[in-house]
């Protein structure tokens, strides 16, 4: 692989960089997540040093997490909300962790065509998570990426993701407040308490409520029993929050400004119960154990002699010929070589 | 702390004692069992090596995992199921994975009351896990424990647990078959589904249908319907299995047989259709990984300057002196120093 030395492809210097990405340019903010997703080592040092610099003027913005099934209307929602909050002064970031998700699917076009307003307007960002893992995973760089939108100026992050894998959980650790999207059927219902995401939720929405008002209207009072079934079943972690189930029609905006009002409802009694700090205390802790987490593994299974062997003790251990115990004995063996 | 030489208190060289332990000896199958929990390295290489020479001997067991809240009858339902398989020519032997399970939690009169016959009865064996967690984890002894009790001539091993955590996963990823307790009541329902523990189920029971026969059924038809709704929502892994869902009262032993029938209708399927043998190459490996990550961990966080320094970085994190990005990097450098 052609390595240009890093001067050669490093914009300025961290802190010129940083100062351009605080005057709010653009094109300095999209250059800084870049170098921030990359799995280069210069440019990983590069990234670091600039978060390093650029950390006092984190972590005043909202962070909000929007989860839900494809075909709910994350888009629609976050081009009204997002439109909501510009016109009450607000600079919305929207971030996708998702490699399946509307605006990281390949599908720009379409995503254009959904979140028409919100990606022409000026004080928006919009902006796709990778979709290849490296260290610390898509998580990681996410999370980086709500801290560089944040020092750009932008005070509600976004942070979208579809109802695939673990990434629910990764989003809600790393929001101040969880959005679940679901839409008016059973099995959708089931299927995001089977889960567990629905206690992830702060606060659980019902899209497209104009399309068959009684089928909504059923649907919010059975999630809305459910929760407070489940509720006497696992105390809430937080102050006591009664999740709220709001039922709204984002493509015509129907009752968006009350959805706005919630999320700011929670996140005012987040920061007056003293609850977010210690959330954000442990959100970074939780971060730091997971980047060694992946550095130890990472570095385990790239070890050459290891990744030599691991086939061949893979192959014995499924021919019975050792045991596991045996097997990670001598792969932990081989991981010590030089 | 005093440490003998392995001498001392070692028993007989492995391949005696793995020759006792195959002729049945009751007292050998503890000693192995009781090294294999053992944290001290001399114990766990004397236990590595009986594990390998007694190997051949291994895997020819029904692992049956069984889980349920406290109180729904799991020690019953086993003196029952016991019962019934020496009966019937097997010899059952009985691993409990949690601290808080009725076999592990201290209260040993309980037990001998609960399970009077089957812990008299010489044609089976009871053994709980430890609560203490060191490599691997208490889910790694149980692994090891159920290779001894195979070798030992035990020819269906009953791994209980209680719904608490992680034990649950464990259980059922180390057993052939997972048997899922429930009680006649909507919460319970609701509880297994959220915790994912439903899709985790071979067989779900109801027990103490004597009861209240009308409220069992209702649960019991709640349960089947829930079951095919999960079902649309999440294809089964293995081959086509309908997940039964049976009525029993332990206590008395109404339905065990039919009960017995159907974990061995299950096993059976599982091995014609060779997804037994999938299944287990697929959990050894998954093993092997365990073994590896609590190996990397436990070296990582019991290297002296790491202890040393976690509590000062953890501090400086916590008042935003320090990314987690430093705090990985700075306790990653630390790791490295000799």
């Amino acid at each position: 692989m052609n390595t240009p030395t890093p001067s050669s492809r490093l914009p300025d210097n961290p802190s010129t960089l940083a100062q351009r990405i605080r005057m709010g340019e653009r094109r300095a903010l999209a250059t800084a997540i870049t170098l921030s997703e990359s799995s280069r080592t210069d440019h990983r040092q590069y990234a670091d040093t600039l978060l390093q610099v650029l950390s006092p003027y984190t972590g005043h913005a909202l962070r909000l997490g929007i989860s839900g099934a494809p075909g709910v209307g994350k888009s629609t929602l976050i081009e009204a909300l997002g439109c909501h909050l510009i016109s009450i002064g607000k600079r919305p970031a929207v971030l996708a962790i998702d490699p399946s998700s509307s605006i990281n699917g390949g599908s720009i076009l379409g995503d254009k065509t959904r979140m028409e307003k919100l990606s022409a307007a000026p004080e928006a960002f919009i902006r796709p998570s990778p979709t290849a893992g490296s260290l610390g995973g898509v998580t990681a760089h996410t999370r980086e990426t709500i801290l560089l939108c944040e020092a750009a100026g932008f005070d509600v992050i976004i942070v979208e993701t579809v109802g695939v894998g673990q990434n629910e959980l990764a989003v809600a650790h790393m929001t101040d407040c969880f959005l679940l999207m679901q839409s008016a059927n059973t099995g959708d219902t089931l299927q995001a308490i089977k889960k567990g995401i629905v206690e992830l939720a702060d606060i659980v929405v019902y899209n497209k409520i104009d399309i068959d008002p009684q089928a909504s209207q059923q649907a919010i009072e059975q999630m809305k029993s459910t929760l407070q079934l489940l509720r006497t079943v696992a105390p809430q972690p937080v102050f006591n929050w009664a999740i709220p189930v709001l039922g709204i029609a984002a493509i015509n905006g129907t009752h968006i400004e009350i959805l706005w009002q919630t999320i700011q409802h929670y996140a005012d009694q987040l920061a007056a119960s003293n609850t977010l700090s210690a959330k954000r205390i442990k959100q970074n802790s939780a971060w730091m154990h997971e980047l060694i987490h992946h550095a130890l593994h990472h570095r385990f299974f790239t070890h050459p002699k290891v990744i030599a062997q691991l086939p061949v003790i893979l192959d014995a251990l499924a021919k019975n010929q050792i045991s596991p115990q045996q097997a990670s004995s001598q792969l932990l063996a081989y991981g010590d070589q030089k």
